[in-house]
């Protein structure tokens, strides 16, 4: 059976990640990682879960394990419009989809609205799972610079030029992964005026937003969208939201908030995707998330924060000179620039090797696969004793492949 | 904003189901409906998962509420590779991609193998969902006709003439939604044989094969197919199995079975779309069907198996002469032909007017539209007594129409 000659072109953009190659390489007990991004196990709120489990077991196990509709467990997606009216989204369920995480919701986005040829605005770096998700439809990426001067025309006749339109810009505005930088209100107001001119929706990945650890919140771009438009019936930007980095990313819960216009084209493609997402789980997840979500969100803001200045610090302590690194307020991800002439996927080997530490070469998270003198710290699963530890030899590592260079 | 400037042209393709809007209309009490197709949730093993969940809690929280790997939970691909070898299909949990749901795997299996023109085969009827998801990869459908004197270079230089190639044959063998008919030996080898001179796989649908009341079971497509090729790694048969209609639909898991090459490919899909099915949901099905899986589905045989026997009984008893049906060996669903001048769109406005009964319209599961001559009735969750009322409200609103036409 010639398989290559039966699948869709498509695939030919479906590759093996080669960083998820690299992460089972990396999960070795005695190696200090920081290359995973992933919310620390020990921090789960695990009794918060049983409990939820055993409400649902002791009055509504039928319709727990039954099928039920694409669009969500009604109970969740109100405390969900609740949630977005707290963050300046007043909303109602109907605005919302729930989603098996939001990386669910990235596929879902790409699907209605990529054609092949079609044009998506992505940040050099930028998630690499939107990226993952989006290539299945096929898309041209072009470089989105926040705050950059590129006007409308220029992005519309390049677009052209490759056959298609500009479908969307796709931001992750709070301590995006990988970078975990922040987008300036004023850089959001921008990407909105450039979406304007454009005509085109702003897909804004909201995976971090609850963990900030430092200054001040900057209002949401669907708020701003809002603000502008007159409502969200009106506003060009579609939210993803999760549950994955707060309560658990096992139960696999998130959504995409909206116009109900575009919630409902959404909802027919979930229905005949996958029907809906499993039913008790986005009813365990109400449950945990009405009984503990402030204060366990607070819980976490506190111990992730205390991780990610711990490594500020010894970033500081152990750096040598010329390699620079983002400041991020919030999230688990720290992003670290090279001297001049340091390849980190070289590096890593190295570090592996003789340091027994691990991060993520940077250049996986490029459209372009340009970035190789960039890496990816993850801070949100080791301890700030550890991480002082393992910053330490970072330094180490790029200080003997600054001499061998 | 314009919306349906910026939506991507498969979104054509995406329309509300008109039997899923109907289905919510008929979702009153008093009505007596024949129309879902749901397994009955009083069947449910809910003490079996309470003490699932139970188990899971007390030992592995943290893991079940982590991420995972794509592939799906070791343990559950390893019961499932024990139990596609007790139906006669050896293999390994290599073999097996977890999903959520075999919904999932038939969008999956859309995105692998249709670009867009491409045809599909499928039969004149055949399951709604299918077509729902594979609509969204824009294919042409052609008429798959079992036992059907059709040859390969007749379907080949139609989907040429289409602008695409023949890409898959769909089928879903035992008591197949919505006949309840049963593929023949003979019919199962043709069909192979159909496949082989068009080089392309079959997607044999097995969502109900657990499900079989009288008869003796016939070999899986898959089984006949690694007959010929010599192994399941050489063959060409895509295997869709679920635990809905045995366990648990709520829970969202199914499974793909099929060459390690492709479901390697269907791996780094399932990373770029959703990342994996939820951790816990697959430890749960993994206990319970350990611990349950033969005597539970004992039970659901011989419960179900009443109830198909009630409603054909009640058929013969109750149908005027010009009615047709099939008489399922297995699964959830009758079948039945209309004498001729009836429309099952127009009937169902007026079983549900006169007689409160409710069923599903034929012409949604024909990919052409046709069949208004036909409808589906379900047995799945009415006791027989009410079957038998139903039956003989059903007769008489068929009566009142043969007299008014």
């Amino acid at each position: 059976m010639d398989w290559q000659g039966v699948f869709a072109s498509r695939m030919g953009r479906m590759k093996a990640s080669e960083i998820r190659e690299l992460l089972k390489l990396l999960d070795q007990p005695d190696v200090i990682s920081f290359a995973g991004g992933i919310p620390d196990p020990g921090l789960f709120p695990t009794e918060a879960f049983r409990e939820a489990f055993e409400t649902i077991f002791a009055g509504s196990a039928a319709a727990a394990l039954q099928y039920s509709v694409s669009e969500g467990y009604g109970p969740l997606r109100d405390w969900i419009a609740q949630d977005m009216a707290r963050i300046g989204v007043p909303c109602t369920r109907d605005n919302i989809l729930i989603t098996s995480g939001s990386q669910q919701a990235l596929d879902y986005l790409g699907k209605l609205l990529i054609s092949p040829g079609d044009t998506a605005l992505v940040g050099w770096p930028t998630y690499l799972g939107a990226l993952g998700a989006f290539n299945a439809y096929e898309p041209r990426y072009d470089q989105l610079t926040p705050g950059g001067n590129r006007g409308a025309a220029d992005f519309a006749a390049a677009a052209r030029a490759a056959g298609g339109a500009v479908k969307f810009a796709y931001v992750s505005p709070d301590f995006a992964n990988p970078t975990g930088e922040t987008l300036s209100l004023r850089e959001r107001e921008g990407l909105l005026d450039l979406a304007e001119a454009l005509d085109i929706p702003i897909i804004e990945d909201a995976a971090y937003l609850a963990l900030r650890y430092r200054g001040e919140a900057i209002p949401p771009i669907l708020n701003l969208d809002i603000a502008r438009s007159g409502g969200i019936e009106s506003a060009r930007t579609l939210y993803c939201g999760t549950f994955s980095k707060t309560l658990s990313p096992g139960l696999r819960v998130g959504w995409v908030c909206g116009p109900k216009a575009v919630i409902a084209r959404l909802v027919l493609m979930k229905q005949a995707a996958d029907l809906h997402s499993a039913t008790l789980n986005q009813m365990a997840i109400a449950e945990v998330a009405a009984a503990i979500y402030a204060p366990h969100t607070a819980m976490l803001r506190e111990t992730y924060s205390a991780r990610c200045a711990a490594m500020l610090s010894a970033l500081k302590t152990h750096m040598p000179e010329g390699v620079r690194w983002s400041e991020p307020e919030g999230g688990m991800f720290v992003w670290l620039t090279l001297p001049k002439g340091l390849d980190a996927a070289v590096l890593l080997k190295r570090a592996l090797e003789t340091q027994r530490i691990a991060f993520v070469p940077g250049a996986a998270f490029y459209a372009d696969g340009s970035g190789r003198d960039t890496l990816r710290l993850s801070f949100s699963c080791a301890s700030p004793a550890l991480i002082e530890d393992g910053m330490k030899r970072l330094g180490t590592v790029i200080r003997e492949a600054l001499v061998a260079a």
